[in-house]
């Protein structure tokens, strides 16, 4: 598990992803702390508007969107419905990237989607020698992730100091899809901004099917490449830009259109006969 | 058409105008692939709520708003109802400034608004060279227009090398206003966050009228100043910040009090008589 | 007052705070204008979000968050109503932070909330000095605020240049909240992303009640630490993270479980007996 340790060197960029949204200073406090802690960061916001208190879709964005930044890059996660509670900080290593979060299976899709990973809880030592002394109960992403992340990216803190390796991380949220002889059942984890339904169906899952097609809310959808292959207001289900299947109303909203909400059943049947 | 070509120098600013909002993380990998491939680049959100599939508001905006950004800006506009499709890539050079969109109608008021442009239509033997291969059918914000961006804000892509000139972009999607011997109509091109409504007509349709007024949804409304020319929750036109039409309920919403959304007429009238 | 002039030195970070909005390219071209006039700025939103005109909301935020920025950070808040009228410019300089607001009562939790400070109303003749010059009547973000925040982000313009010293800015929204024997009486200020009631209750204001309990919307809560020190679904009140009285359901939204709007009142009764 040293592969990954040697393979990180600080890019100076920080991912944020959380449910803290944009209505309120949330996001931009800790982009105060951000740059207090190192005046050279460079910051991007990958979404703040995971659906609350649901880490599943902050890990399986992450876990799909890390790759398009540089290595080297921190990103830093913060969905937490047990915020100040005895929950730990998980710190993972892998692809030459940092992961930062709350030890609450947010985490649990980039592990799954990497082959090698270092994972470590943050002791309470350590935040106390970066200056994080007495948090606020509430606001960790500020008090603790910040100034942690500030740290990590500046290349003043390695990723083997965040503590002591462990595979004993909380487990995630969401079920992998099961797989039959004849059919694939998976999971809606997210409705995108566009009304479109993404599941957590990967190509790989549909392997044994051929001539697959798609049924979700009691229709049978054609399984086709792009939005354009279709007339507007047609339904289609695709392989998306982030490799999992997906159902959409080309150029309408799929889940006004078909009445489909997130943790809805997606499954995709063989029709060759 | 060499004038604004000799004018372009790269100052590393690159702004983005796309449809995508800000609830799914396509915006931040886009700006994962732009930090990638030009690390010192400064990304500036244009907006990225405009209408899903509606081009021609993110044309009027651009046209509207790039003369805010210092020249040798890169404007990346993507609202791409034909992602995948076989539909170019436009890129266009104007006062010193670059703007790469789908070649969708998009940049037609970037055009119509400039004395001089030079348009381009990117070869994909270019998008091969820079590294840009095999791009998802429906994600080329970040498969495409990110790389690309990144490339010619670097400086190391200058624009007379973004492909032939072409005289022959895609039309746009809205008609300009007709102007009568005493009356001007024109179109609700957007409501903005306070509800005002967004018209394209410009001061210059206004010249032949004497003493105009404002008609919209059967009400005949005055053209003043500014908001507070008038009692909060009192009807006018004026022309905004951005040097057009706008319809406006003072400190309420417009949009909302008169009924009124995007697409709709407004007529200014001349009152003299 | 020189105390705090003397303490301010440019750090390069802006943060910006208006009611704009992030579905108009309102903000972008504020921060086009930003760049515009100093490349080397690094700019911060803290949140476009603030509800329409309401200046008190932002004074509310800005005077809870500035200190997580560096010192020498210009902090720009536009939420303006009386845009174009003759209300002045407000630059205040506090804690080696610099605030540019209009002078609408917009910075008076600002002044509440620290010892010494030093307001100044900027005079058209440094604008105009600055190249600010026929601005237009209803975007004063852009065209006044944005250039006027590069020169002192830049450090060419210091804080003591920015005109005479006044005492005389107009007051806050917002009455601080009443203090009794046996009850304090304060306001929902916001509510946010999460739906938790925001007051404007400080511990300060609770120190002569023994055994607090929150009453709102005819009901009483328990006074705890945390979210988790109830079961999802419970109310609870707590100090929040920005030193504040909250009124929260624990992974719920309290405003739409409570029917609570802004500025509902909330009161903290002693319950010993």
């Amino acid at each position: 598990m040293t592969v990954g340790s040697a393979g990180f060197r600080a890019s100076g960029v920080v991912t944020l992803t959380t449910d803290f949204g944009l209505k309120d200073p949330f996001v931009g406090v800790m982009k105060g702390r951000l740059v207090t802690g190192f005046p050279g960061v460079r910051i991007i916001d990958l979404t703040h508007e995971i659906a609350a208190h649901w880490p599943a879709e902050a890990g399986f964005w992450l876990a799909r969107s890390f790759r398009y930044f540089p290595p080297g890059t921190v990103h830093v996660a913060v969905v937490d419905p047990g915020v100040g509670s005895g929950r730990e900080i998980a710190a993972v290593e892998a692809e030459g990237h940092l992961f930062l979060a709350p030890d609450n299976g947010l985490l649990a899709p980039v592990l799954e989607s990497v082959r090698q990973a270092t994972a470590r809880h943050v002791p309470a030592a350590l935040l106390a020698r970066i200056g994080v002394s007495a948090p606020s109960a509430t606001f960790h992403g500020r008090d603790i992730f910040a100034p942690l992340a500030a740290e990590v990216a500046a290349g003043r803190l390695p990723p083997a100091d965040l503590g002591a390796v462990t595979s004993d991380l909380v487990p995630g949220w969401i079920e992998e899809p099961t797989v039959a002889a004849r059919q694939v059942t998976g999971t809606v984890v997210t409705i995108d901004h566009f009304g479109n339904l993404i599941t957590n169906i990967e190509p790989r899952h549909l392997q044994g099917l051929s001539h697959p097609s798609v049924r979700v809310a009691g229709r049978d959808l054609p399984l086709r490449r792009t939005y354009s292959d279709v007339r507007p207001g047609d339904d289609l289900a695709l392989i998306n830009s982030f490799g999992v299947l997906e159902v959409a109303r080309a150029e309408r909203s799929a889940a006004e259109g078909l009445g489909v909400a997130r943790g809805a059943p997606v499954t995709v049947v063989s029709k060759s006969s």
